[in-house]
C-alpha cells in the first residue's frame, strides 16, 4: 500500500479527524499534507480558525509525515504551535516533514497555510516530537 | 461581573468550543478551570483523546486564565504542550494560571487531568504565551 | 552515594559548568537545585544574565533532577524557556523537578530565580525532555 | 552602517558572547549567520557541546536575524531547541531567519550544524519569540 493509502486509512480510523474533515492529500518519504475546509464549528470567538485546530492540524500532519518513515507506533510526546497571523481562510493545508527520523524518536515541523480564492497565506508552524512505541 | 460569568460569556460565543462540550467550572485572579467530558468523535485513532483536543483545552484554560487579569483582547502566540500519558477518561479538567502577567504579554501554565470515578491523573501540561491586542 | 553527591560529581566533570561557576546546592528523589553567582562575563549586551545562560540554567537543574529518578544516561531532547523578567541578580537559584519520570523519557520542569539582597524574584521557566539512552 | 556590521557591534558588546567566541558571519534583511569553535570549555560531561551552548548560538542567531529587520530594542521572551544528534564538530554554525515580522513580536527559526573536516551536519534547530520593547 501507498504512504497516500495507509495515512488516508489510518486517518479515517480517527473520529475527530472525521469530523474535522481532514483529508490526506500527499504523501511521501518524510513528508505529509493534509487539508480541512472551514466552517462556523472550527472557529472561536473573532470567526478566527480556533487554535485548538490550528494545534489538530500541525500534529495531525506531523504524525503523519512521522508514519511515512517509522509506520503507525507512534505516539506525541511533546509539540508547539506559533500563531504567526490570524487563521483566516476558506480552506487550511498542513505540510510537515521529519526533520531527524531515529529509532526511539522522531523529529518534525510544519508549515500551516490559510488559502482564500487563489492566494496561500502562512498563518502558522509548529513542531512535534514523536516517540516510537515499542511493542 | 465575575470572572467566571465572563469566561462562560466568552466560552458560549466560540463555535467550536460549544462542539467540544467545553464548560467554564471555576474562576479567580489568575486562574480558570474547563471540563469536557469524553465521547467517541473527540477520540484519535486508538480511542485516546485527540492531542488536537489536548492542545485545544490547554490553549483554551491558559487564555481564560489571562482574560480574568487582562480582559479579552488577547491572542495566543506560542503554545506547547507536553503529553505525558495516555489520555483516557470519562471527563478531562483543565486547570490553568497566569506565571507572569504584563502589559503586552502575558505568560501561563495548564495541567490537564483525566478523571475516571473517583480519581483524577496528570495526563497532560502546557504553556501559552499570549500577546495584548491593542485596539 | 546521595543523589546530591553523584549530581555535584557530574557537574563537576562538565568543564562548561565549571567555568559557569555552577554548585548543586540541593538534590532529593525527583528534584534537584543548582546555583550561580553573577558575574560580567555571563551577561548579554545590556548586561542581564544571556538568555543562553538562562537556558543553560534550566536544562541543567531539568538535567539533574531526571538523573535523581533515571540515573545518568540521559540526553535532552528538547528544552524550552519562557524569559519573564529580566534576569538581574546578585545569584541564580534554578529548582527543577522531574513531572513524568518514564522508562523512554522523562518530563521535567524547572523555575529559575534571580537573587539579590534578600528576595528571590521569578524569571524564566522552562521545561525539558529527557530521553533514556540504552547503552 | 550594513547589517553586519551592526550585528558585529552588537556582538562584541556583549560579555558572554565574547567569552563563547562567537561571530557574525552574514547577515542579511531578515537572516543571520553565527560561528563558535569548540573548545573543551564549551562541552558538557561526554564531551559533546552543552545544550546550554546549543541554545545559546540558536538564541542569539535568531535574535540578530531579528535585529535586521526590527533594530536591536529586542527581548527574547521565548525559545525552544530541538536536540536532533549529538552536537560534535570542530565548529558550530548557527542560521536564523525571520519567519515573521510584525510590531509587537518577531518569530524566527534557527538551524545548527557542526562541522568537522568538509562536512556539515545539522545537529539542532529551534525557535525564538521576540518581543519588541517599546522605549
Amino acid at each position: 500500500m501507498s504512504s497516500l493509502d495507509i495515512l488516508k486509512k489510518i486517518n479515517a480510523m480517527a473520529e475527530f479527524n472525521r469530523w474535522c474533515g481532514i483529508e490526506v492529500t500527499s504523501a511521501e518519504a518524510g513528508t505529509a499534507e493534509i487539508q480541512m475546509s472551514w466552517r462556523p464549528e472550527v472557529g472561536q470567538y473573532s470567526g478566527y480558525l480556533h487554535a485548538g485546530l490550528i494545534g489538530t492540524l500541525i500534529d495531525t500532519a506531523c504524525g503523519f509525515a512521522a508514519v511515512t518513515v517509522a509506520g503507525p507506533n507512534l505516539l506525541a510526546a511533546h509539540f508547539s504551535v506559533n500563531c504567526l497571523r490570524p487563521a483566516v481562510g476558506q480552506k487550511f493545508i498542513a505540510r510537515a516533514r521529519v526533520v531527524k527520523p531515529g529509532k526511539a524518536q522522531i523529529f518534525t515541523h510544519c508549515d500551516l497555510y490559510a488559502v482564500d480564492a487563489e492566494a496561500e497565506k502562512l498563518v502558522a508552524n509548529g513542531q512535534t516530537l514523536l516517540t516510537v512505541v515499542v511493542a
